[in-house]
């Protein structure tokens, strides 16, 4: 099977930590990185977080790279109430792992996408789940870059339904919108998996049970840290079904873009105060060739969810 | 060929004058009666503009009722200025047509939405092109035509891309937004035709010209009638590649689903002030079976225009 290399660029979170389980157990990639961004912690614990979940997943050989620490638009990050009620103080649901054996690269992020774009061209898909401060800064520094991606398939906003922040935004394009509006509105092909499908994808406590169930360090781990986020949901009353599914969707998707039913579309995000991070497509160019963003606005619920529960106890058995 | 009964709400209106025509051009279709609502202009001047256009025709055999004055949350209605600037002070592109020989119904519009619900059932399909005051004062007057009517195929509200009144909110909705709401809430099946496709079909002096060299009372008027409109589309710099062809489109569709990509859909249509006349997916209802919102989101604009063109074109060559 050829695989495709992989970036992850996470503000590592619950479900970030299921995306980056999922791209370790799917047999089809090659990951090869993972950016850390600010988002549901600060940067460094996001990324000492990501650190943690792959030495869990025996997975040591994946370099992790810090991302830039706050928006575009400011000279600082505070971590909002709301994140921590959701992911817990630590990020990953109040769940202790080991401090990481090993460090961070010297590397920047953005060097690091830079590089990798021109080294894989075409071969290298982007999955960004949190703010897209970092894939922005890296298109500013080399915009090159946008002819030679394969694919960013991102987590984040809205477009046929209200957000979760505001009644228009999402809160990862909320965190960063210019960035966002810079990534969207440039040549990037990109795939936007959003609140649209996201909430349709739930897990539930029967399903992080068979974690628990198979007696490993790492699925009892992912178990109790998904509960969290499930308890989060419930108690929140974001949803009392189970928790979504955000990020690892992207990560579903990139691979196998059947999954979700996609709309061709060229985008704009807003920046200014007025409807601030909404997401929306641009009526001037309605009439132009060949949009440049797929925005998935359903999902086949039952399948990736299968194929997720497929993948995940799987990687948990072995470790 | 079944022939499909159907009723048009109109504030008549250029691209609702092309709405009737390609209703009494398309051989499937009953066309037993148009409700008169107020919007492109005054309810009394919408409601003799359908008149004097289906004699223009040879239609006097079809009804013309009535609808409301003004919306549901108002007692007054007033023409806005950009509306003559888009259809003429008359409504009809500053084009004098006779006056009508034959007068207005003496039933109220609603009254024949509820008569035509329980006469027809699953066999009517409503377009409502303007507000929708008379449908949604229908189904309060009286609640069981939701299941009875076979669809309801309207122009309006954006749900992809920004609107044209304010950034949330398109023309028809912001008449009326309350009046929508309870429509879209309804169990009425729904096909909404909105923004997110009918700027996406435009019509150009090319295809006016092709009636107007019929040599036919009703070629030269149409054309006469739809050039006023693409030059307000020119000059208002609305677009400056053609009209929108907003009202028929939505009777395309209702006879030809397959003119467009459709999501399903449960909306909703905010009526405070904060996005007035917005329509979004309903996100607590996101995990609900069978969404009553068949959503355009993408239209098959070739196909479409030729079958526009082949309708209205043979017909104007007959009156």
């Amino acid at each position: 099977m050829a695989q495709k290399k992989m970036i992850l660029d996470l503000d590592t979170g619950v479900d970030d930590a299921l995306a980056i389980a999922y791209a370790v157990a799917a047999p089809d990639v090659d990951l090869i990185g993972i950016v850390s961004s600010y988002g549901n912690n600060l940067l460094d614990v996001c990324a000492e977080n990501s650190l943690k979940l792959l030495e869990l997943l025996g997975q040591e050989d994946v370099p992790v790279f810090l991302g830039l620490p706050h928006s575009s638009t400011s000279d600082h990050f505070d971590v909002m109430q709301v994140s921590k009620d959701i992911h817990g103080d630590n990020g990953i649901g109040d769940v202790d792992l080991p401090a990481p054996k090993r460090p961070l690269e010297a590397m920047s992020g953005v060097d690091f996408y830079i590089e990798a774009a021109h080294k894989y061209g075409k071969d290298l898909i982007i999955i960004p789940t949190g703010p897209m401060t970092n894939l922005a800064a890296a298109l500013k520094k080399d915009p090159e870059i946008a002819h030679l991606i394969g694919n960013v398939t991102f987590m984040g906003g809205a477009l046929t339904v209200e957000g979760n922040v505001t009644d228009v935004a999402e809160a990862n394009i909320n965190q960063d919108a210019k960035a966002a509006n810079d990534v969207l509105t440039s040549d990037l092909p990109l795939t936007m998996v959003g609140l649209d499908v996201t909430l349709r994808t739930l897990l539930t406590k029967k399903e992080t049970q068979q974690w628990r169930d198979l007696g490993t360090k790492a699925g009892q781990a992912f178990a109790d840290i998904t509960d969290f986020y499930i308890d989060a949901y419930y108690n929140l009353d974001i949803d009392k079904n189970g928790c979504a599914l955000h990020d690892p969707l992207a990560v579903g998707v990139s691979l196998d873009p059947s999954f979700v039913q996609t709309i061709s579309l060229f985008m704009k995000v807003i920046y200014d105060e007025h409807n601030y991070a909404r997401t929306i497509g641009d009526k001037d160019r309605l009439n132009e060739p060949n949009p440049n963003v797929q925005v998935a606005v359903n999902v086949d619920k039952d399948r990736y969810l299968a194929t997720f529960m497929d993948l995940l106890t799987n990687l948990f058995k072995q470790h």
